[in-house]
């Protein structure tokens, strides 16, 4: 029997997409940059449905590339041009199986909506916290197999870290049932921790129990203007010391990127009087019981204000004030979009070395780019400060010539990154964009290791090839 | 050349013990329940030295067992008794590296004492959350490789959570240098998961980059009385929601547990009037800008105590009612050992199942086993409550006797806890204790993938061997 014969017996005829057109929003990333080609696109129902359809591309030797929501930043999800695999597509199964609020935790399929997970913890007065741009299209199985961070990661960690059990679909067509609810659990290795950030190169996450949080009742946020990131992470010490674990979110902007958001956004204005060469977005939550979360903002800011850590600061006073300050925060990627050829970045370096990683970025690209914009912004908090390198479009005769150019940026920045500890993708995983870029950056012994795994789970290499691992 | 000799002259003749007296206390676990033979205890300063010792020993194909603190539950740093292997004494490699305020990072020896790396913290105005009982004797390497839990996990999680880096040495003799620092990383498959919890099975820590949090500055302690966990549970949902993260810790205490800390445990008291079936032993704390914990705690079980969660309740109004109440939660092994022999366990289950949990367990153990002493104590924040059943020692002639009704008493319990979702071991890990009971509990699938892992990482399977997975 052929294989999409095989496919459509198992899941049914609807559900293999073989259609030219019918697959194509399967086989291009959301902004273009990576296009493959597929022998179809596999929409089972269930994680059986999953597994059977690995089982049988295991058999053929047929490449599987799954897909979630298709908004990863380095092509994980897009497969390459053979046109070979068969491209699971984890939509259809998007049940939520399971809340329990005693218990702190959600069993979901991993098809589910990032925000529609968000919105079934909130019915039951609890917090799902990750939080991503895309949160009303990706998909939690997505989030997983990229190890996805977002602005509450100081707080609440990544998404390693809001994970309790998973369901995985092995390359060999098995089910791994690991869907613990446990708090604590030391029978031997966590196997889970495995396919999160693995990015479907083991197997393809099919459900996970995810943990929720109470849900903080108050809400503050500020706006500041200061000289730098040195001062930025006193201010951050100092919070952390007077606000403990109410700070959610730190996040720092350079006045350039700033800038940029005032040119191209309508409707938005810099909340502060004072012009600054940086700028930091804060917010800090608490529950019921909460003391005055707003006078201890300002308390604090005060405080560095005095002693010359911080230039000026404005505590929101109002939600719609608050929601400005986000608001510049998050078209950050709209307002860079529209300015020009953006090159961008998400290394993390340990947070005390920031201040000299931003400083030799500014210097070594400023030298080499003179004609580019250098913005920074980020999250801070976590030592992940995004470098944006934004080229005019009349500088590029054609694609080409910009990818060249785009390719030394990127190593300025990612050997700035390494030279200090740090890593070259902090939240938005390898995919087939830093595949190849790996093998400079590791330790060849970390990619043995990460090859023995590959070889030991997935021996036919079936498994998203090309991607975190170059074959 | 001897492997002796060879072990000799790489760290120098006075690190490798094979003087009988001078090994015996390397060859039994603190408990006295297991005791193994060796031909010889190395004790290696270096990472360098550590991982030259594993070489020989792979060379010559003989096992290897690391040995931190010897503060294990499960006897899984005592070797075998065939006399086949070697012990790696980490205790000379007690050195802490770097502390880095900024970052909230420490790097360690991973023979470090854990009681030295929490003093470290402290100097530089920072908590390393880890507390455990064995803490001035304990060490890190230890505590990551049965990913220790303790008190405190409700707010701070698990050994595992506290990691953000690790050096291994491999079973081949290859150092893995995963020393990062980051808060954020996916650059691919994460190796230290691997290793923690792994109890040496696949390699030897040798150091540690591990997390430090701002030092909380007010906390209060309350002693509550109620009627069973249901009641507990409730206390829990209103309390988080109240204090949101400021709970530490979150403790019951059955009231038989209770009276054997009264009766053997001198200068303490129960600080609450009422007499119940149940108690908790609750911790709160904030940073600097806190406002009035006491009142915080006192609103909510005012309200408890009002429609009838809670019978009773003291918030400890000094530091010395403080000290009382936590003195009773940690004199629970002691007063056990001192009433008789106890069959102590390490279940977890899912929060939200733990009341049928205990209903389930009192029922069945008190069938079966009229004449023992069942009682609760543990971490019900966790979902983790020890159950612990003592028989008067004169029930038994001889220690096989009560070592036969002691694995019945332990299947009872475990099979109550599988039949929720739970774990037969909640933070103490494996070892050789429960090696040969995981199959009966874990998914032969999961066992499967295990023993895979096992076999890449140590195919010669000289790691810490019998321990976790049954040859």
């Amino acid at each position: 029997m052929r294989i999409d014969e095989a496919i459509r017996g198992l899941i049914g005829p609807d559900s293999f997409i073989t259609d030219e057109d019918a697959m194509a929003p399967y086989l291009v990333d959301w902004r273009n940059r990576y296009h493959g080609r597929a022998q179809g696109v596999a929409r089972p129902a269930t994680p059986s449905e999953v597994a059977a359809v690995v089982r049988i591309c295991a058999q053929n030797a047929v490449p599987v590339v799954p897909q979630g929501g298709n908004t990863g930043m380095c092509g994980g999800a897009t497969p390459d041009p053979t046109g070979r695999a068969i491209v699971i597509g984890l939509d259809r199964m998007n049940r939520i199986r399971d809340v329990d609020p005693l218990n702190n935790a959600i069993t979901v399929d991993a098809g589910c909506v990032l925000a529609d997970i968000q919105a079934r913890a909130g019915e039951v007065g609890r917090l799902f916290p990750m939080g991503l741009g895309s949160e009303g299209s990706c998909q939690i199985g997505g989030n997983l197999s990229t190890n996805a961070g977002g602005t509450a990661v100081l707080r609440y960690g990544t998404m390693r870290d809001l994970v309790l059990g998973l369901e995985v679909a092995l390359p060999d067509g098995r089910i791994w049932n690991g869907l613990r609810a446990l708090r604590k659990d030391s029978t031997g290795y966590d196997l889970k921790q495995l396919f999160i950030g693995a990015e479907g190169t083991l197997g393809i996450i099919t459900g996970a129990v995810l943990k929720l949080f109470p849900t903080p009742m108050v809400s503050r946020s500020a706006m500041v203007a200061l000289d730098g990131v040195e001062a930025a992470l006193r201010l951050l010490a100092a919070l952390r010391a007077t606000c403990g674990d109410r700070l959610n979110a730190f996040e720092i902007m350079s006045a350039g990127q700033l800038a940029l958001v005032l040119r191209h956004i309508p409707d938005v204005r810099n909340p502060v009087a004072t012009e600054a060469p940086y700028y930091l977005m804060i917010e800090a939550s608490d529950a019921a019981g909460a003391d005055d979360l707003g006078g201890m903002l300002e308390t604090v800011l005060g405080q560095a204000h005095a002693d010359g850590t911080i230039l000026d600061a404005v505590v929101a006073s109002s939600e719609a004030q608050a929601a400005l300050i986000w608001r510049l925060r998050h078209s950050v990627s709209e307002a860079n979009m529209r300015e020009g050829l953006g090159v961008s970045h998400d290394t993390s370096v340990p947070i005390s070395r920031l201040p000299e990683f931003v400083a030799d970025c500014t210097a070594s690209l400023g030298e080499r780019f003179p004609q580019a914009n250098t913005v920074f912004v980020g999250h801070v908090g976590d030592g992940n400060i995004h470098v944006v390198v934004i080229f005019q479009r009349e500088l590029f005769p054609d694609a080409d010539a910009f990818e060249r150019v785009a390719t030394e940026v990127t190593t300025i920045v990612h050997d700035a990154s390494a030279a200090r500890g740090g890593s070259i993708s902090a939240e938005h995983g390898i995919g087939q964009m830093h595949a190849a870029r790996l093998a400079r950056y590791k330790d060849p012994l970390e990619l043995d290791l990460m090859r023995a795994i590959k070889r030991t789970l997935d021996p036919g290499g079936i498994m998203n090839p090309g991607k975190i691992l170059v074959p």
